[in-house]
């Protein structure tokens, strides 16, 4: 069981499938679908898709629904990461040690791009292709809109950017709401499509919920301490600008340390899957290891 | 007949149905969600609620679904002019009579605002209270996510900004995307609501699509010539940014001729309808006429 032999399987499977329905370069805007083929199709962990596909083997679902959950996932994590590099963001010139979208283009066109790829994430939920029943496609953009809108993701940037979090509530909330939500969306669209029992559901949502703010600490900690080179991005941003994080509030060490305990806890909400939560369990180390 | 008072009417119901369904500020986001308001909620001519109103009236829509419909239809054009009007895109301080939402609060807090809009617009569509059918809700966010996002809406603006049109096929085709997708769409969701037949959904796209491209002449006779302060913002960009419009190819009396032929044009379509189509009949003039 060699969990970056499947990681790296399930990144394969979303570019090869997000290169299929992302619209081609044609016409005078070009330069727009160019530029959202460059952020979607470029390097990336795929981490969202892998824990989607690996939820929808867990429930034996149709692999070809989940690839399409799994690019619309995907097209929203583009987009954000677009918009977030802004100059009047987060101002980051490198992303996955490639220039940013508004370097190798422009601005004008960093906007444009992250706005098509919001759409584009809907419109691929929305299609028949994705599942035969309207009613499980309308709950999946549902899920997706929540999870990525002013209560979700972009709600979370908000307070990340205005750094409204003196103390470890606040960054806590902060986390849920900007990375959490789509980490957990990706659990939650595969049990939308399994129409999965509410114990089951819940279990893997606190799953979610706790590896995506173990995830973060481990995101803190190599801002801190990680290696620029290694993460393809500059280290020690937060702390140079000041940001409040779980290191900067709890020091490394005490973050290792509830890092620790998190990812216990973490594990043990799969216990009710038994043995068809082998893979999912197994990412878990994977996952929280990761040096970039 | 008063079309003034039917438009003014259906501005105030969208209104006040936005005012419902957009968060309200709360929490370390509060200036998101403001921002959001400020943007939706703010002055406007509503024309897009006001023609898919008057659709769903044509086929005894309920008029809930149909507002739901429009009020995503509104998120997303706000969400469009808060975008457009940023410094990398058009960089306009002022709009309908107010400063532009990075001018109310900051560059950042537009592109959010923005992102977050248009989740607002797919998440109103998907949620069951827009329509009992999941499949009818499914297709209304497919038929949104079309005209909104690369071969719609923001292709369109992609084009505008690049400038690369040379001649009237190139104008038609950036406003058909630009401007006329959204408007299209605002006569196809109710016409998804209604199951319409092929006839009738020909008729009125077509309808849509020329009064859309009669519109814009409209916009390009009242850049060239019109009055900065009774439309709320400044005349004569377009020219000074040397743009090419229908107005700087053809001439301002050449294009209010072919402005005339178009609105006849427009009009017949709707005959298949007879007296049904009354009130949209109605609009046309007003629409066109318009002075801002």
């Amino acid at each position: 069981m060699d969990t970056a032999r499947r990681v790296a399987e399930a990144a394969d499977l979303v570019t090869v499938a997000l290169d299929e329905l992302l619209p081609r370069a044609d016409g005078p805007e070009t330069r727009l679908t160019e530029a959202m083929r460059y952020a979607a199709l470029g390097p990336g962990k795929r981490l969202r898709t892998y824990f989607a596909l690996e939820t929808g083997r867990m429930f034996d679902l149709e692999e070809r629904s989940v690839l399409r959950a799994a690019c619309a996932l995907e097209c929203i994590q583009a987009y954000s990461l677009i918009h977030d590099d802004l100059p009047c963001m987060d101002d980051d010139d490198m992303r996955r040690g490639r220039p940013s979208v508004h370097i190798a283009y422009d601005e004008m066109t960093a906007v444009l791009a992250g706005d098509a790829l919001q759409a584009a994430a809907f419109e691929i939920l929305a299609h028949p292709d994705t599942h035969a029943d309207g009613g499980v496609r309308a709950e999946l953009v549902l899920r997706l809109a929540l999870a990525s809108g002013a209560r979700g993701m972009v709600g979370g940037q908000m307070i990340d950017m205005l750094g409204v979090r003196e103390d470890l509530g606040g960054v806590a909330r902060m986390q849920r709401l900007k990375t959490g939500a789509l980490i957990t969306c990706a659990f939650e669209l595969p049990l939308v499509l399994a129409h999965a029992q509410d114990a089951e559901r819940h279990a893997l949502i606190a799953f979610a919920h706790d590896l995506g703010l173990a995830y973060q600490i481990v995101d803190d900690l190599l801002d801190a301490e990680g290696d620029a080179e290694v993460m393809g991005k500059a280290a020690g941003k937060d702390a140079g600008r000041g940001k409040t994080t779980f290191v900067t509030l709890l020091g490394a060490d005490a973050a290792r340390e509830r890092l620790g305990l998190l990812t216990t806890q973490t594990k043990s909400h799969l216990d009710p899957f038994g043995p068809r939560a082998e893979f999912l369990r197994a990412s878990v180390d994977f996952v929280l290891e990761r040096r970039q």
